[in-house]
């Protein structure tokens, strides 16, 4: 194993995680998965399950299961006291379902509320634990979207400090420590946008997507972290993403997507609104973004929601 | 055609381009190419061509020919007084050579700098216009680099208004109105990521690389815009530029790659100093990546220095 390190340069100002274990991480081999329930002996020791009544740990009969990652790009236990800036974290995978199931909104509504359980107490876990000033969490769905396993799975990294991005991200939202979201709620032009709403929930396409069709779900109420969802918003989240994925694959074709679980970090930005970012990798980002930061989106974000909205959905 | 406009998101600081007209670009079809000698009538007319002595322009006897983007993210020619933000600018393609090859690194230095020399005059022309305060030349390598045609070309895309990041980029890089890479290129601590010297140009990986391997090469002597490099370094530069993606393609295993030149924009950013910068695209953005903007990087710089070193070049 190699230690994982932050490197910097300060000319561009670009912060850089680097760890040559990730290279190591398997690729998906035919009739081989290390996620399906019975092969739990494969894995690391789980660090949470949701299971059947009566069965044991680091055995079958899971429902949702979380592992640390093998692969880790950032670890607690690194001692290397010459490092200037190792790479200190937590890497650690949600296993979504038992059986080979490899997309993510062929899961069951329940199953799906499952998983956001898992993601809520994990980051409970780690808000707790007092290590970890910051956790993201995010899902892989597909080749194009990053996934290197096909069963469903996503993905918790927590870190001691909170990246530059993310901070500026927040600092503009909650300008004189009030929520911007809270507001941009309200605002009636985002009607056109609006794909779904319900008492809890609103599915929006934003101001500026990255993506064609790329698509959020807030709470309507004010609320800074995702680990202080309610019991009874998770099953109503859980069918609104749903819903909205099932939109999505039927009127854009079946993209890849990434989810990504956008919530405030630990410590002050209790001003800040949690979301969960849908991304369809419909477009490739290539020289001209990798160059200059500006993304070409293809699709205005009123166009995505109305095709969105006209998927009809029957679960919904 | 639809008019292509920037949006903006405040609560996110992100301000993304939308061109539905992007969406409409061909892919590619087996036998048919219309970047290819002989087809000259399928494009836009040329607005720059390196041409073989007695040939008429839009007919064959083109070495690097370079033409209007006909599905260009921004145009020049918008009206449309009722729209907050119209994408203003300039994009083009550059044909990089007649016959149909489909690898950049597979072609001649003397071919390759010709489509530096075509680069450098369409800079040119753009500052004399003096409608643009910014240019971005680009090329994609591949599929997974963003390329949707395969015969070899590049881009050069123009905006009114310089893009944030790069302004923060420069703002970082010429603190005190000095340029932060001249005196970088003498520190010691480069040595170990030396890919190659010669007496104009350095070969290097940078502090902070993205991607497995990821290269610049950078003029030793202070130059800001790359329009202001003179006849006799291009031929020097195609030297470096071809060895290192030979290179590249031996000890990485022949990965797509996008070529992006950093070039101060016309006013305002002498103390810059330009770069051509070479990113293998090994690594694949992800839900973290989108979430966090921090990127993991599987391979340290000075690893992927010594592999290409390592990598023994005749040609240089």
């Amino acid at each position: 194993m190699s230690i994982p390190e932050w490197r910097e340069d300060i000319l561009t100002g670009r912060r850089v995680l680097i760890s040559p274990d990730r290279a190591e991480r398997p690729i998906q081999e035919p009739g081989l998965c290390p996620f399906c329930e019975g092969t739990e002996e494969a894995t690391p020791p789980e660090v949470y399950a949701d299971r059947k009544p009566n069965t044991q740990p680091n055995g079958p009969g899971w429902r949702v299961r979380v592992i640390p990652n093998r692969y880790a790009a950032v670890r607690l236990d690194i001692v290397a006291p010459n490092l200037v800036d190792p790479a200190i974290g937590i890497a650690e995978v949600v296993l979504e379902c038992p059986e080979h199931q490899t997309l993510f909104h062929h899961l069951s509504v329940d199953q799906i509320e499952r998983v956001l359980r898992a993601w809520r107490e994990r980051i409970r876990f780690w808000r707790e634990d007092g290590r970890l000033g910051f956790v993201q969490v995010f899902k892989n769905q597909g080749v194009d979207a990053g996934a290197s396993l096909e069963h469903c799975h996503s993905q918790v990294i927590g870190l001691p400090d909170v990246p530059s991005q993310v901070l500026r991200e927040i600092s503009k939202a909650t300008v004189g420590g009030k929520c911007g979201f809270c507001d941009w709620l309200k605002q009636g032009r985002l009607e056109e946008r609006i794909v779904a709403r319900s008492e809890r929930f609103t599915v929006v396409c934003p101001d500026a997507p990255r993506f064609p069709a790329e698509t959020w779900i807030l709470p309507n109420v004010h609320e800074s972290g995702f680990e202080f969802t309610a019991d009874e918003s998770l099953h109503d989240l859980a069918t609104h993403l749903l819903a909205t994925l099932q939109r999505l694959t039927r009127a854009f074709g079946h993209p890849d997507y990434n989810l990504i679980l956008k919530s405030a970090p630990f410590q002050g930005a209790e001003a800040y609104h949690w979301r969960l970012e849908i991304l369809p990798r419909l477009v490739t980002t290539a020289g001209w973004e990798w160059g200059t930061g500006v993304l070409i989106n293809t699709c205005f974000p009123e166009t995505a929601a109305q095709r969105l909205r006209e998927s009809t959905n029957p679960k919904i």
